[in-house]
């Protein structure tokens, strides 16, 4: 039986697991795909308190699982296919085996939806991007598209009207879902360019984004793409079993204890995250510390 | 006039200071010291994610100033004797200036008490250490003493003997201050020895702590001294501005928003911090992406 089990090995999981093992918890973080999670798309991360050199996100997060490693928490590549609890245990049900432990962190995430053009997926770190708050700031002076008509579009468009010479807000309808307040705003910004009834079919350029065609078929010179039409909150595993705000994410309080005893939340898949690797790296932080006094304490 | 006046440079203040610039912020950082916080007396640093390499504490936080500078945040060596607010205005008095912002994260931690032994500064670092969660871990199946007898004393004493061969628990009066069943742990733990009505008088040791004398000036070797005699919250600019919990801690919500518009608290200074770099530093990013989402529209 284990002290702790950890779901996901993003930058809130494998803080966790750090935290954890180094604590003396008996620790197992579980990860479906290779440790490291989203970041690790990044081309370039300059703004991790404390990490002075820029590296890639591979780079970058390539340390992260040896930390908890030194400190003796086990990492496994299997997907969590089922999380219940019994009796105060809980059951972990991966595509072959079954662990029990006694307090359970979900640090699962959360996932940006894709526009679906052509290249998207391709050009991730390399022009196309869906956080501003990570890459507005190498667009400084240059030209960018932003993707979407909700909140986070427009928002995300007034913020990068800021730093970059040119927005174009590309709407696939003829009017914006975006409270009316942040659509009068950008309504008057003048170097956002509003072009509805249009999607993005597909990426120019060779190493770098260097365009984009429409669904007209029209080109547009941009350096960047910045897509905001959702997100998918990675919360399957958990959304029978805690309290969830209107967008999916686990409510939490200040110790990221949910509203299951025993059961913790960290990173992305929480209300309130900011989506940056520091932030999920201190909640990681915080649910291990307090998931081990529920294991020791009971509360 | 800036944006965001951030008042301590420790992990908190010197992330907020890092993301506030980034996002284009006109960012002051004020701290009356050097710029590092608390943990730049720490001997070593082997828990944050992201940085293999074990460093001191000294060297770990240099590189975080550079970052701030990096992105365009001003640091100033001067120390805040007012904070007040004026019609949505901050204003903030120096020994020497005023500055106006709009939006202050104040980010200026809590201290640990000192027991008053004689040593003791001089050691910190290097044996005689405040926190567990961060040192104990370098104390593996060697011998220390704790001081205090309160709930954090005896909780911590608790936690140690799982780590360390042998506990002496060194309480001033013939009784402890902790819960009940706190102390009935602590009384069936058999490495704890508890030593009743004793101070210690002086460390012994040349580099590193190596014992102990009494107020009885009896000695015992140690190899580790943890203090937790209290803490004091550094919220003397804030205490009549925001609301505080019984500890004088700054009330927050996961935004890191106080009770007060405008003013946002990050680190040591909230309440239910953990005291761990990566944690301050996360909620440094989460105050200063907050702060300054509430500059642009005032919310």
């Amino acid at each position: 039986m284990y002290d702790i089990i950890i779901i996901g090995a993003g930058p809130a999981g494998l803080s966790s697991g750090i935290y954890a093992s180094r604590l003396g918890a008996k620790t197992l973080i579980l990860e479906k795909l290779t440790p490291g999670g989203q970041i690790t798309l990044s081309s370039e991360i300059e703004n991790y308190p404390g990490v002075c050199e820029i590296k890639s996100g591979l780079e970058f997060m390539a340390c992260w699982p040896e930390q908890a490693k030194r400190f003796g928490a086990k990492i496994k590549s299997e997907e969590v296919k089922e999380l219940k609890v019994e009796n105060e245990k809980w059951i972990v049900k991966t595509h072959k085996n079954e662990y029990i432990s006694k307090a359970v962190i979900v640090a699962t995430g959360s996932t940006p939806k894709k526009a679906g053009f052509e290249g998207e997926e391709e050009f991730i770190g390399r022009g196309v991007s869906y956080c501003a708050v990570c890459d507005g700031f190498f667009y400084k002076d240059k030209i960018v598209a932003v993707i979407g008509g909700g909140d986070t579009a427009l928002e995300e468009a007034l913020y990068l009207s800021k730093i970059a010479k040119k927005v174009y807000l590309i709407h696939r309808r003829d009017k914006f879902r975006a409270a009316p307040s942040t659509q009068k705003k950008v309504f008057n910004t003048p170097n956002i360019e509003i072009i509805y009834n249009e999607t993005v079919k597909k990426v120019l350029g060779k190493e770098f984004v260097e365009g984009i065609i429409l669904s007209s078929n029209k080109e547009i010179k941009v350096d960047g793409i910045f897509v905001f039409v959702g997100m998918k909150v990675n919360n399957e595993l958990v959304k029978d079993l805690v309290e969830l705000n209107e967008w999916g994410e686990v409510k939490v309080d200040l110790n990221m204890k949910t509203s299951r005893k025993g059961l913790y939340a960290a990173g992305d898949i929480r209300e309130n995250a900011v989506k940056q690797v520091v932030a999920a790296a201190g909640d990681g932080a915080v649910a291990a510390i307090n998931a081990l006094k529920y294991v020791e304490k009971g509360e």
